[in-house]
């Protein structure tokens, strides 16, 4: 019965601290500052002013758990996005399509409330609410972005495959995503961004 | 920019609806009663005298959400297992390894309270705890089950490869899994289950 080609790695137990944006049993996290995120928001001046206060802390990080690669592994985690705008806009994560285009991913609502932002390469865009009791499943060849819409913290549990990779240049190339999620009186509302010039796909896919 | 053959099915909004059991947004459902689980505990007397009083209520059902085919896709969904016992044994699903044997699964704990029993073709054995608050990612290659060891209903949503299926037959050629989740008078016991005779792979694999 020895089995050496399919040697099973073992399972693994994971604890979800929404609230402190923790996720136990994960052995991998990175994290973002405001300084790393030049570029992201529309307005140049907003973000040069929010950064000469910044405080240096993260204002959004990923823990995530991986123990296999190849096609079989998925990789989960929780993202978390602190509250807050700069200019007009909400806190939002970089977004990317995964590298392996076609790969899909799950994101669930665990704490705060924000919106996933999907955008389609042929132009369609959709801007889908996440909260807890809410998952959004993002199909392949979706650009996904997370915004928090809230002013608590916003965190996400996600699911995809080991081997999708991330491609996060392709909505730099594209001047932006093609919506924005703006802050209004009682909410958020979604607008076109002037700048996107529509979603060109890397030149090895 | 016309890609049409890249044609990105639409996004999914669910609702994770736990206590209720339901997952709204899903495309598909299939629910088990305790007729249709013939074999499946080892206390043969215990079943039928429970059978014989069944109400004919689905005892656990699955609801999820499946939008892609081939491997970039992934199935979720909600997993909803009634609280019981049967003989010694707390209420379970039936089990399986995946038809593609390294395909490996998510399950977050949404409402109650279980347990995922994991087992390697190589004789590991492991019982880890599922509750809110805590997930448990099942590698490829693991046979795996979920078990009530509460008094409420136990749900977990779950995520794994579109191109995954299932092997139900496994345990049954196994003589069932290694270890029985039983009841105690302070919640539950592992035991070794004396007919378990060791997994065999489908041939084809």
């Amino acid at each position: 019965m020895s089995r050496p080609e399919t040697r099973a790695v073992a399972p693994v137990a994971l604890s979800i601290l929404a609230d402190a944006g923790r996720l136990g049993g994960s052995n991998g996290r990175y994290e973002k500052v405001l300084s790393d995120l030049e570029g992201l928001y529309r307005d140049a001046d907003a973000y040069r002013a929010r950064l000469a206060q910044d405080d240096g802390k993260p204002v959004y990080w990923v823990e995530a758990s991986q123990t296999e690669d190849g096609p079989g592994g998925l990789i989960t985690g929780i993202s978390v996005l602190e509250p807050g705008t700069v200019g007009a806009e909400f806190a939002m994560t970089r977004g990317h399509l995964h590298a392996v285009s076609d790969r899909s991913e799950l994101y669930v609502g665990l704490s705060g409330r924000g919106v996933m932002v999907l955008e389609a390469l042929d132009g369609r865009s959709e801007v889908l609410d996440v909260e807890p009791g809410l998952a959004v499943y993002v199909p392949g060849h979706w650009v996904h972005r997370s915004v928090n819409v809230g002013r608590e913290r916003f965190s996400t549990l996600f699911c995809y495959a080991a081997d999708a990779g991330q491609d996060y240049g392709i909505i730099q190339r594209a001047g932006g995503m093609k919506s924005l999620v703006v802050a209004t009186d009682d909410g958020y509302a979604v607008q076109p961004n002037p700048d996107h010039r529509g979603y060109q796909a890397a030149s090895r896919s």
